[in-house]
């Protein structure tokens, strides 16, 4: 019944049954599910699908997947007893003599999951609720809380963010922290792509295995845009898409216990600036966050680089919440094994729970969706006089619409018909933005095609 | 701070920081729970952790309960962390060496559990929704769901009715029903109080034990004017406190793959009428239900002139969907065993869920609440020629009226006001409720104080 | 094939797979437990298994049982890939839907697993090894660690001793003792019978479930003649088999982190002397052993009583090694919990394991087996001037052997062919004696056929 | 109190507390296993404790390893508790932050747990039992369930032989079967070394990873001499130290389910003879035993001259025993889990163990350790005409000569003094196992210092 697929890749059909988090529904929200899958959703549920059904591949890019399986398609079906997910053409890769691989299988279930709860959850109904920023705090830990990851255990996940291209080098060193990591028993959540997100993980899978530990996380945290780039790697054991950008980072730092920082390009330029800004708010003085920038002897510039930039735009108090460590893995684990421990100490004296950071305040402007346009980059305020976190968060803001007029399709098209946004700022830091951007260019942190051409343009 | 405490009982203050479903809640929802705690629900709460913390007493009565312990009170707690229960002057049977008792603990979790969902998910803003039948199903599923008590297993619950106040040898042979149930691996589910109720949940214990089953469930399903005046057995491991009687019922028949009644009172009359209204429903003449009728050789007359009445009123017919077996626990169970079987068939046949039983179909008029007013009896209409399962949900209605109207508060007050009750029916039925009532009291199935003198009058 | 079974009770076959312990042998161990279960020890096989395969009978009285399945048998046949067992005309009630119940099962292996290991390991080209202290503590060791029971795990050993034969009164003070051992994660060891040996493990049932204590522990320490006389209780979760009675008694002392003794007959005065011997050694006068006497209020005098005989015997300083709680349950196992975490702390101190007491000296005196002919009980040297130990060891040695002489099969014939044994003794103690044994008679805790004539008479 | 360590690695004294095997022993035992560790078997339990505490690093020769830490030693001590291990001078890679990582302490434990066996068990009082047949498969038995390897489980359990020094291809394509076999749920043993013993525990990790194995088991089989001279890869989680060559290749082919071979050199072709000698054995006949040689593309040539070698030494007829699969990874995965379902089948038909291949014939020719003498190298008897199993078992022999003779130090020096090996054979024979030697200097499979010079010389 199927149509030849004129693909050349091998192929398969499959039903599966999901379980865990999709297996108790009410016959309404199975309804609402299928509705859901079948409609306005059906296309990026397809797209997230592909993207985990050939995690592990060589290519590490779900687009070129989306050319390879050009007939794979997934329907949501309702049964009484639950859900049905049916995949038509799929690649044969997920699967082992006809059964699917039950990890594979757990991150599909998982892209459903989410993707569901967001239509279900996060639907016009809830607008308003949205429009505050307790009502997206509590959408970010709606969604988590129903993926699972949330667990009232002993403080010990380490967020690594880093570029998904990164030297052989410097992956390298990723996986020598992870290592070290794992050896002190600290569990790993990343963006879940390749390079720095993927080499901790590895490290620490070993590590763990030589400590015998059983229950191991590898969390994957991730959102539409990002996944139908980047399949996430094979060792993420547990997989969260959230429905934007913003509420991905406020997944990351509120479920942190700390957070390393390894070399990478715009994006993790944009972390770094949002990280901070949340950070010098007069609000979360108090909170303990053990932050730490680190990489290879030969990343020693790039640090150097993103430091001076830091200290330029947020000043000089800025570099009190984070720390460098060049080239020493075991000491990066050792710093923050010992600021992890000060996080449970403060966690218990304020009681605070373990799994999800309350205590920090994250303003309504760091929560928003940000949309590139060429109105709103024109807005961005980058001028010295500004209140650090205030500065930040426009600062994040202009890394993200670059990355966007840089890589992302609609972005580009805006660029194609309006030309370079316009960004107002004060000279010195407009320069040192710039030179920032050129670094990145040079070392190949940034996906170009061609030439590099600035899609932006520094208006004093 | 704490008054002294008049009661000659020991009694202990407690900080108690809840797990399982109450440990991983948001912020707003930690002070929703505290809020319906403090508020209406509150006198409510009391009682209910009250009969929980004097599980397994002697007395198994919590009114006496309440008087054993005056200064008793409970507060639920914000905090960031998560909740907290403070208890005062709290019943020193439930601690060891301080400690609470584990399982008292948990017990104690499930009634703030319960009374929190029933506030936040069953308030006025949902009170649409509870107009439907589907939506009755839905908020009785969702309750479920949210105590955790609906797995995805093979199907292997019983659930049991029966009296709770039964003589010693039919108290003996619900124990030995519920050894040979436990001996072929069949789980427990009850209304949780004495008698009928414990017995089963007893018998599976040592059987369960002998077997090394080590997932052992024994499931008390009550509301809160039963717990108020039933503490639930010692055995008891998974509790849930459904918001009226209408749905326990439902809960009862959904979550059942069989069920064994023991003799009981009038509450036990009211059960079966109700699941016989329901199985005799047309639609439902497909679905497999296994029910069985059994006691003791003594029990025999009980159980002969339960069919005479069941015969009477709701015809021939009604008595293929249950089975008599007198004096034989083995067979029960052989019989439970066989016809759990042929309900997986049909499950799995239908694409049912094994946990919910979507498959029953259940009109509304059993399942809105009955307020047995004068005018509500007198509007009942119990005459020959109507559909069976609709004269047999008034014949259900009008026990329920009875039980109120001799035992409950409110509906004692009712008569003391306006006199009896008066039932229309047809005079045979009536003759036949009558004798059966009559039968009740003679055989101390039902509490009465001082002489019985019948709440209601017939008029033909 | 099977003849037809006279016996009216149902009778079933079965092929059982031994697991744990019996499930990974060499084809020589093998062939060896074949050879010895066919030969001399088959008698004493099939006595044992029946003993456990109507454990939980009515009766408990496995004689009964020998009378009532008069064609049981049972094989032990070789198979390359381990070991099967064969049985005919076994007890159907051992038996569920013709699947032998699975705790009946283990019970079974452990019969064959410790009969085997004495007959192999235990076998003649050892008896050198057996004649000394330290080579009689490594079989026991060695018998023990077979049987799986010898554990590295926290100090949590309760064992309790006292008699089979017990008011009801004494048997529900046994049961509440259990209750507050259990609410405290303690576990328990006995003799396994009924009784006293049964009372404290159903109520630590009730308390660890409460507790929700997974790992449980019913450990019985039995001997071939005493299995065959009193069936294991059903609640015993773990069973060894000692060769005979003296190395059951140092599997009890070394196994124990604590040991309560309630009210019993002679077997129960036995382990008393045994075990007081053994702590007012000078080398055992560091080791700390929580030794507490105790039952409900009307055993008050009996305690007394044995309080007297031990002070007149073994003198004033042996009351420094045992307390007497009466009537307070709760009182006896906080004082147990106390002493065990003692033992913990000396344990540690020491270097010592936990799982079995090698500090504490037992001398071969009390190690060899007694046989109570006529010339071994003449010998015994019961007067006063001789060290406590030695003489409780002699007093033991008479307490077995009055055992032997009232109920025992070979004791009961060498008293009718030779006359009561004769006993030398201090005047004083052999009247308290005397008057200890009719308290015991009068008190109906020796089984006694017709009227009580002593087995032995007083020499001075 | 340490001497100052002239090592430049850095290092750590500790004392280590052994579980798992070492955790219950008696007193005797202790004292035996301390004597044996300090008497002469103290050696050799400090190099093999060195190489499983430098396992996992970059040089993976514990020689180096032993010139690296001069100064480690071991020592195990007698406690009454059980037994400690006491390290001095420790490689600090094996400790985190103090604590010895606890995969690394398991190995120690493994080490010292089989050397102690080894001298308990096999000491010169039992040198008559290992004269036979029977005594030496028994022997092999219980070393193996000391070292609780041997489990009631379903066959899944996969040798892999091949080279540790093998090409980058080979060892991808080792890494790929072992992925495939992972998939497929099939546990992994090797001889635990690097290179193809590594490759597919490291592929397999992975794939139990994405199917969510928890238990997975990478065991490794060794025996001083090898265990001296290649350190334990890090991914073994149970590994056993078998007292000479003979044994483990015992016990490689009785826990084997299948075995698959990677290419390699001279040891690997020992293996291969050693496997096939038994297998053309009549009485092996009907013994199922799946067994392939695969390697990726590149290998081609290597496994037709091994093919050729067979064809012409041990007849056409031996070519049925085995299946050579070329770069066909999934392909070599499916055929050897069809294989196994086939072992299975046959044990069950047999009543055959899983866990130990009982029912195959091991003649005592294949189980006496050959000492290479130049009388042993002369006598071997490499003719034409002989029972293939005969000759094959000549022919292991003469490869372990060689091996010897190349780069075991006691062959070395036995070369040195009398020069070359005489070897007898038929022209044909001798130039074909000449020729084949040959080819694995050329492809460097051999270690060989400086120019080969062949350490035997061939006499018609």
């Amino acid at each position: 019944m199927n149509e030849p697929a004129t693909s050349t890749l091998p192929v398969q059909d499959a039903r599966i049954y999901p379980r865990g988090g999709l297996d108790v529904l009410s016959r309404t929200e199975v309804a609402r599910l299928r509705d859901a899958s079948s409609g306005g959703m059906h296309e990026l549920l397809r797209r997230c699908a592909l993207a985990v059904l050939t995690s592990g591949s060589a290519s590490d890019d779900p687009r070129a997947a989306r050319d390879l399986y050009p007939h794979f398609d997934i329907q949501v079906t309702q049964q009484d007893r639950g859900v049905r997910i049916d995949l038509q053409n799929a690649p044969a890769m997920a699967f082992v003599d006809g059964q699917i691989i039950r990890g594979v299988a757990e991150l599909l279930f998982a892209v459903v999951r989410d993707l569901a709860w967001t239509a279900i959850e996060l639907g016009p109904e809830y607008a308003t609720e949205l429009e505050s920023s307790e009502g997206i705090t509590d959408a970010v830990f709606g969604l988590l809380r129903n993926a699972r990851v949330l667990r009232p255990a002993d403080p010990n996940l380490v967020v690594c963010w880093g570029g998904h291209s990164i030297s052989r080098d410097e992956y390298l060193y990723t996986k020598q922290v992870g290592y070290e990591l794992g050896l002190r028993g600290l569990d790993i959540c990343t963006g879940c792509g390749p390079g720095a997100m993927k080499g901790p993980m590895k490290g620490a899978t070993i590590a763990h295995a030589k400590q015998r530990k059983t229950h191991t996380r590898y969390i994957g945290i991730t959102e539409p845009g990002i996944i139908a780039a980047e399949s996430p790697n094979p060792i993420v054991n547990e997989l969260v898409i959230m429905p934007d950008i913003e509420k991905r980072l406020e997944a990351f730092v509120r479920m942190a216990h700390g957070i390393i920082v390894f070399p990478g390009g715009v994006g993790t330029a944009e972390e770094i600036l949002y990280l901070l800004g949340i950070l010098l708010r007069e609000e979360n003085a108090h909170v303990p966050f053990p932050l730490i920038f680190t990489g290879p002897t030969i990343a020693a510039p790039y640090f150097e680089q993103i430091d001076r930039f830091i200290r330029l735009t947020l000043g000089e108090a800025a570099t009190s919440r984070y720390e460098i460590v060049i080239g020493d893995a075991p000491e990066v684990a050792k710093k923050m094994f010992a600021g992890i421990r000060q996080v449970r100490e403060a966690r218990i004296a304020h009681k605070d729970s373990f799994y999800f950071n309350w205590g920090l305040s994250i303003p309504l402007e760091f929560q928003r969706p940000f949309v590139p346009t060429h109105e709103a980059m024109a807005a961005l305020d980058l001028h010295h006089g500004r209140p650090a976190s205030a500065l930040a968060a426009d600062l994040r803001r202009a890394f993200s619409g670059i990355v966007a007029g840089n890589v992302k399709e609609e972005g580009m098209r805006r660029i194609e018909q309006h030309g370079p946004f316009e960004i107002h700022g004060a000279p010195d830091m407009m320069q040192a933005l710039d030179g920032l951007l050129r670094a990145f260019v040079e070392q190949r942190r940034m996906k170009i095609a061609g030439e590099y051409r600035p899609c932006y343009r520094v208006v004093a």
